[in-house]
């Protein structure tokens, strides 16, 4: 709780002077104001976290958190939990859809085994796990408030290690069979949703298994009744362990200084529970697309984002970061290269005018 | 008019076999069915344009269509005419939005004088001057019809030399002040939208600026009484030379069978254009980004596409093409390296079941 209890208290706001100097440069590139939108945004906000006007992504990782859910034995997911560990594992051979993006925007990948049920021997997963999968919430809490809290410093703690490394932007992923009904649970329980709102079908559910899903979802708000003004008691009671170590990741890089994106819902999930602990989070998130299940956006709109990427996308691993870093490093890009008015040959009766 | 009869006569639909067999291919990698959303899609609409499921661009640049527009003389901008001359020739020196976007995804940019009023000495822009800008069509039509087809002709050609030199991915940008007037006149023509729905404020207009630029757009219709069902006549009346450029390129690119991007309002017109020629030039479009102005939506929805980038991006000149380019390579690089099913030791059962 200690390490929670400092980071949370070290979170600064942007650098709003950094801020202003950025937009200053902005406004002078050779184009009309604010006309490369977002991309300005980012470079703007980059400033404020870095306090420098001009920024290079050095080295980028997304972090994939991978657990299992005990809530898996209510039937809330078609595929079984056997792939968790299956797919975690896949992660190190470079064949899944995260590895061939991250490859594809020369971002590394870390994988973290925080709660996936079975041994793991694979070196290249970090080992952190806290327990074989999570309990069943329908049975009771998913978790110990003790291993939430677990959860989250292991996050925080990775990141620490990895801005050590030199490592600064960031990307969230997760595996986890069933953890689409944690984060639907978390966000139902968080934002006053009702479960028929904040739950999707995942990764292709009948019609069926959708009603038992949203039951079982119910069922387990029902049973636990989770403290919506305790983040930690809702993730105990109705998450998972792949959220709260990512709520972690978030929290170690706002500490940090360093950006670090969203990618789908599970993420998203992750993403509100460490903006309700520490709403400056907020200045180090970036967004990347906006996820397939329905539950994404009303977080996006909460947390006061507006994701750059529109692809329908629903895999999870953290492919839609991958995607979202290159239009960071693009935006970079912009602010360091394009060139100003004066450099433009426009003179100043122009520059007014184009203003 | 022989290019044109003979190119819009020469475009063919997708290679249906080839899209079925992507769409098997894309099936049997290690994700649930679809969850990459649009990566998807265009890695199957590729293997349709190119009759391979595997494909991989070579050689990609930004067409860049300069030209100005006689309508500027009624105010409709609140940028110079000059800057037109300007910004091309910036083009050519690496410090425009378009040439730093276009760098970080390693294209190149095709700079093209299709009527910039004045004369270019630059041999980095290719003289395909039709005339000094278009005429002011407030006081009569824009261009003759035979300027309108040569423009057309001119994009065609353009394409069909690059595709010559081994160019298999194309991207459409434009500078012409004024040309959001022409593109939104094309618009409310084309499609029946009233002008005050078709027209935006452009490069930031004031509000008595932006009355009178719908007022100008309002009579310029009602003088030259373009027939919505004569593209031509439409583009010759209400149009420009870039725009008519542009169009011509979408043709071209569909014939040659090579995929090309919109990226802003502008080149949505000229993107409409080609399509209410032979809607088949479809097939070989790919969406970017949905521009701030509002009219880029309506030609969306009526081409059927859905822009893959949500940046609030209005400065045209191509610059949403060239991240658009990332995320096709990005699927291209989905369908060439992620695992099978049989790779990722998912046996059968768990297969049927992720379906």
């Amino acid at each position: 709780m200690k390490l929670l209890n400092e980071t949370l208290k070290s979170i600064e706001p942007l650098n709003e002077n950094a801020v202003k100097d950025a937009w200053k440069y902005l406004d002078g590139l050779t184009k009309p104001i604010a006309s490369l939108g977002e991309l300005e945004n980012i470079a703007a906000k980059m400033a404020g976290i870095t306090g420098n006007v001009h920024n290079n992504i050095n080295k980028k990782t997304i972090i994939i958190m991978c657990a299992d859910n005990g809530v898996q034995d209510e039937g809330v997911s078609s595929c079984p939990q056997e792939l968790t560990w299956i797919v975690s594992n896949n992660f190190t051979r470079g064949i899944t859809g995260v590895n061939v993006l991250a490859d594809f925007v020369n971002s590394e990948i870390t994988v973290v085994d925080i709660g996936i049920k079975g041994e793991i021997n694979n070196t290249k997963i970090l080992d952190r796990k806290i327990a074989n999968g999570t309990n069943n919430m329908l049975k009771g809490p998913a978790m110990t408030r003790e291993e939430a809290i677990k959860a989250i410093e292991t996050g925080i703690e990775i990141v620490d290690n990895l801005v050590q490394k030199g490592y600064d932007l960031f990307g969230t992923g997760e595996m986890g069979i069933g953890n689409t009904t944690t984060s639907s649970a978390i966000l139902s329980v968080l934002s006053g949703l009702d479960v028929d709102t904040a739950t999707g079908r995942g990764a292709a559910l009948t019609d069926e298994q959708f009603e038992n899903k949203k039951l079982v979802i119910k069922k387990a708000i029902e049973l636990n009744k989770p403290n919506r003004n305790d983040i930690i008691d809702v993730i105990s009671k109705v998450g998972g362990f792949d959220i709260a170590g990512l709520c972690g990741c978030y929290l170690g890089a706002a500490k940090n200084r360093k950006p670090i994106v969203i990618d789908g819902f599970i993420a998203s999930a992750a993403a509100l529970c460490a903006y309700r602990l520490n709403p400056l989070v907020k200045n180090y998130i970036f967004p990347s697309h906006l996820s397939a299940e329905p539950g994404a956006k009303y977080i996006m709109n909460e947390i006061g984002l507006d994701p750059f990427l529109n692809l329908g996308m629903r895999l999870g691993e953290g492919t839609g970061c991958a995607l979202a870093f290159n239009i960071i490093e693009a935006a970079l890009h912009v602010i360091n290269n394009m060139g100003t008015f004066d450099q433009a040959g426009i003179v100043t009766d122009y520059l007014i005018e184009m203003r």
